[in-house]
């Protein structure tokens, strides 16, 4: 295939085995695979083997590999050689969430129907309908038509699907740096993130990274009587309350030097396309009982939680908290202080600035000591990259409507080490909608965003092997 | 006795009397008077029948009052109608502090023994040696040897001894406001105080009030992921950080609007007695691993720990304070803050200013919750007052060294209620050291303190008496 325009064979063939589709996403949503529990590793394992026999048929070279946990399904696309079509690794998961409360279940968790809803909205029920196992299969469903038309499978695909996603992925990074080799392609591909909202497809092009320190200040040896010693004592509250309040400015800006090294603006026309989604502060915060943006004046409120780096203090705690009054002024008092990165921003000069400012506004005689918990640099994709140029398209066909870049505010960890290990950028494309119940009783997957994710990750798979 | 210096009779008496007086402290000293263990009841009353049974000897009218707890020992000297001599209520208490850890006596508590150190110092080891039998009986010894030397009691005494400071003198509060006719005098004697040094005498002429409040903040209506919502949702924790920072200036002054209305500065002569003291910060802050003075830049350490108003955080908590890391924004977060009061401060006025001050700082999606503990306005003693100028020559006379008058940090509640509900100053002179080990231990009372104790309120009696 070597124009986008050629995919029309493929995406008939999707709408005509829709039906198919489903069952076969039931057959998979039927096995318990719930990863945290040791009772249902047998359903983990069954999960995996079930995910490789169907990767399988559609030609992949395929293994389930262990780890000291739950398998890593893998599987290779082979007859690419030569290709200009970068090469792929696809990464997805076939553990799912535990399922209690049980008796909040409208129906069992892992008996998968379609519900028709009021006004004719179709959804499928399960327990991963939608994470993993239903946005992993819009990929795999892409893949099994481009076989059934073209009678091979686009370009070179690697299948990384695990078993551990919901726990945690704690043997997948170890995984990935063991057989390095093996999985670093030109670009990854991931399909368990969200649309913007039911009509509007989007692509997560960035996560912010993520700095964690603790920082515990001694003054007194002991705590003191306030009422023998207040006037004269140092309290390090007082101390602590001194440094936090000055890491930010009046207008919500970080004061920490250096701190917006490697932060860039957006390019203003993904800014406008962000502006024109119409996230209001009423809309955003008043979900959660606030209404005024705290973060850097000036900046539209997805960029404050999305493309721009914050200093957030996650915990204080000094002297006496108790029921009651205790004159007291303790000895000690400690902070937990997180901060979001995005851009090249460096976590470990953020880290080292942070200590700096925090020594620079201690008096003589009180002490800090520092806690580090995290360190994670933010991931992002040049809005130039040219998959994610042809991703972008590939969408707009598929749903008639421009799709957005975002960024996420949190860290998806297995992304920055696709980045820093394997050095591949990572396309975020998924079809979760905010209503779907991800992780609750009654989770649903529309069947609306089923059919148009196979659709839209074939006009991808098309793109992507148009080269070019 | 119409003079002062007709005291020497009196003195010398009581040099005379030294052995006997000790003895007499001994069987005080041997009753087992723990007021916090209800086991030991029938000792506190043992005790109140004991100190009754003494002052009657004086020629006290006596009386052991009953309260909802241990009794109150009330004495009233009688025959001084018409005396130009101030009436005087006489404050001590006869219980003690428990004895644990009783291992780590080298002596049985409630064994009194005098130790002679390496020098010849001698000590007075028991429970109650010093806090308050030991201080008590130096009042009630001096008034013996004027009984005995002149027939009768010098001036027109009330005695209060209460079987309840150790555990908080919950029910002398009541007992004084039921029967302020009979307790209010012209001036209140304490003897529970310290000496500045082993040969400095002081008297305590200030204590300081005390506003306890505690800050509760709501921003949003839970906890929130600090990946989703941070740097577009307000944290309570960095709001409390700028309201508590913003409560001093860089010259460690109290910023809230009206705090220092009523705060007086010390007359000079007075501020150059305590520098003469010498006490560096050095000294005072360095026992507790300290050296840079906190409080308001310019003034002594004994002035910011005395005679100065503080502003102090107490405690502090929000967010995620265990192990590890939690990228949470809290929902809220509570301080615990208290302001010690001086001169005419107003706690009510203070208590109002600091609620404002926060308020102020609010963002209008964040609220703020008040906990009110404690409200006591300062006490002091006016400099000119004619008993606390006689008090101060007398002490001069008997240490041979000019007595100095200091303020305490902390509060002794039932003085402030001399002041408020009977309407009285309280001189509070006493003896104790320093390395007394009062509440712990071998808690010892230097024989020298008791000897010259006895001697110093003999000249403060006398002085007092002589009226004008």
């Amino acid at each position: 295939m070597s124009n986008a325009s050629q995919v029309q064979p493929v995406l008939d063939r999707i709408d005509a085995d829709l039906g198919n589709s489903v069952d076969r996403l039931f057959a998979l949503l039927r096995i318990q695979s719930i990863s945290t529990d040791p009772a249902y590793a047998p359903h983990c394992r069954t999960a995996a083997e079930h995910v490789a026999a169907d990767l399988g048929n559609l030609g992949f070279e395929t293994s389930v590999r262990p780890t000291a946990g739950h398998p890593v399904v893998v599987g290779k696309s082979n007859g690419h050689a030569g290709s200009k079509a970068p090469r792929v690794l696809f990464y997805g998961h076939y553990d799912v969430q535990p399922v209690d409360p049980l008796d909040l279940w409208k129906t069992p968790p892992f008996e998968p129907r379609v519900e028709t809803l009021d006004g004719g909205r179709k959804i499928i029920v399960a327990r991963g309908a939608c994470d993993d196992k239903g946005q992993a299969m819009t990929f795999i469903e892409a893949c099994r038509a481009f076989k059934a038309v073209t009678g091979r499978l686009p370009l070179d695909i690697t299948m990384m699907i695990e078993g551990e996603e919901e726990c945690g992925s704690k043997h997948l990074f170890g995984f990935v740096r063991d057989n390095a080799a093996e999985f670093k392609r030109d670009l990854a591909l991931v399909c368990d993130t969200g649309m913007w909202d039911g009509d509007t497809p989007s692509i997560t092009t960035s996560l912010r990274g993520l700095v964690y320190e603790e920082v515990r200040l001694t003054c007194a040896d002991r705590d003191l009587h306030s009422g023998l010693f207040g006037g004269a004592a140092r309290n390090p509250i007082h101390v602590l309350a001194d440094v936090l309040a000055a890491m930010h400015d009046a207008d919500g800006a970080v004061t920490i030097p250096g701190f917006y090294d490697g932060v860039k603006e957006l390019p203003p026309e993904i800014k406008a396309d962000l502006a024109g989604l119409g996230l209001t502060p009423e809309k955003f915060l008043g979900q959660v009982g606030l209404k005024i943006p705290a973060g850097e004046k000036g900046r539209l409120v997805i960029e404050q939680i999305s493309t721009r780096p914050t200093a957030e203090v996650n915990g204080i705690i000094g002297g006496y908290t108790g029921e009651g009054a205790k004159t007291v002024i303790p000895g000690k008092a400690m902070a937990k202080v997180s901060f979001r990165l995005v851009g090249a921003q460096d976590p470990e000069k953020i880290r080292a600035a942070f200590r700096d400012f925090v020594r620079a506004r201690l008096p003589a005689d009180c002490t800090a000591e520092f806690g580090n918990f995290t360190s994670a640099p933010a991931f992002d994709v040049a809005f130039d990259n040219p998959a994610l140029i042809k991703a972008r398209t590939a969408l707009a066909e598929e749903w008639g409507r421009k799709a957005v870049t975002i960024g996420a505010g949190g860290s998806i960890p297995i992304v920055g080490d696709f980045k820093t290990v394997l050095g591949m950028d990572t396309l975020m494309v998924g079809f979760a909608l905010d209503d779907d119940r991800v992780h609750s009783p009654n989770e649903k997957f529309d069947l609306k965003c089923f059919h148009k994710g196979i659709r839209s990750w074939a006009r991808i798979l098309a793109a992507l092997a148009a080269g070019g």
